[in-house]
């Protein structure tokens, strides 16, 4: 399989399926496609229809967009992983924050976008951004409450890895969280395979100008 | 189990999982919410902790919310009935032009909102919007070639649920198609749940001013 991404210090999508695929072990090929270059799109449309990444490659040649199909996607053919929590209603409701994080919270990516080796504390903060951050807190309360921690079913999983770009967010732009919330995007940046994407995009020298300047 | 949805003429997320059911006969008990009153989202945050409708309620009590989350999980849940399309290429497509609808297509959603009474031909057609309806036009083709119709994945399933409101939507705008993605907008509207939820939508009384007007 392939995995087709963006920058790593920037695409918060293209973290998502990766560091899943890290995480559990999955073998694959990444093709990374610089953002906001003249030709990216073009490079993108090759693999996605969308122009979008993170686009999965299956070894039958078949292109998979979306972060959540990839997910679904991953979670069936892997399916002796437990990408997915084993019990039915904590699989629903995984699947319910993951499909919120999936169409939401666009205050929150637009006020304090992903750029994991800067730092913005106290900037980004409109009421917008606040709001969806509320909600994230009070979710990931929930979740941790309810099914004992330390990730957000248990073990790190699918939803972890959705939720994993915002605790890049939180570690740049800072925040106010409750305790537990930010224990949590500590366990969860602390969580091998987000090191080794964090590392990854330290290493990189790609900045891309709008990403860089913050008022 | 119990539907949570809005007004049936206005919302376009509602419909998604009420066609599929409908469809295949699940049996569920619908909870409808006027929206644009003042008490609607104290309303649906008793029942969906996002304020938003759908939800769906589980025979065990749990909530189960955002269209993405709802298909899958009734997909799983009656597992004998084909929702996706049988072949792991087919439901891997079917998952991310789904996935796509559900974080997507957002200058149509704000520019062509679904008003299923109402006739707005040649209105709404922003740039944006006319994007939006050419990927949605190359998509629908793309499956109607690649599986040889009648519907996206060869019979009605989950994917035809996600888009049925889009055919709404292009019914009242009349935005230009081609032929092969207008003769599916049709078929989808002459589905017999599709044909259930319209005439529902047109018996209600409950209009909501800033969904009549059009410039
Ligand atoms: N809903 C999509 C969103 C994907 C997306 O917006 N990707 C961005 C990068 S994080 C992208 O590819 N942008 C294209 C560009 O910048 O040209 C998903 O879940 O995969
Ligand atoms: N991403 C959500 C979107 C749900 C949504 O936006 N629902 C609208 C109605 S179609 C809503 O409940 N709005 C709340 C309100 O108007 O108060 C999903 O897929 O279910």
């Amino acid at each position: 399989m392939k995995l087709v991404i963006g920058d790593k210090n920037y695409s918060s999508w293209s973290m998502r399926p990766w560091v899943l695929m890290k995480h559990f072990g999955i073998p694959f090929e990444e093709v990374q496609v610089w953002l906001a270059e003249p030709d990216t799109r073009e490079s993108i449309l090759k693999h996605s229809p969308t122009g979008k990444v993170p686009c999965l490659i299956t070894d039958e040649g078949a292109s998979v967009w979306e972060s959540v199909a990839i997910m679904e996607t991953l979670a069936e053919r892997f399916a002796q992983v437990p990408m997915w929590p084993r019990d039915a209603a904590a699989r629903a409701h995984a699947r319910s924050i993951c499909a919120e994080m999936h169409a939401g919270f666009g205050e929150l990516r637009t006020n304090m976008w992903m750029n994991i080796h800067a730092s913005f504390p106290g900037k980004g903060a409109t009421p917008g951004a606040l709001a969806d951050i509320a909600r994230i807190d009070a979710l990931w309360r929930n979740c941790l409450d309810t099914y004992g921690g330390p990730f957000l079913f248990g073990e790190f999983g699918i939803a972890d890895a959705m939720y994993a770009p915002v605790a890049m967010r939180f570690n740049t732009w800072q925040p106010a969280l409750s305790e537990p919330a930010a224990a949590y995007a500590r366990r969860l940046t602390d969580a091998p395979a987000v090191q080794a994407w964090i590392a990854d995009a330290m290493r990189e020298t790609h900045p891309i100008g709008y990403y860089e300047a913050c008022e």
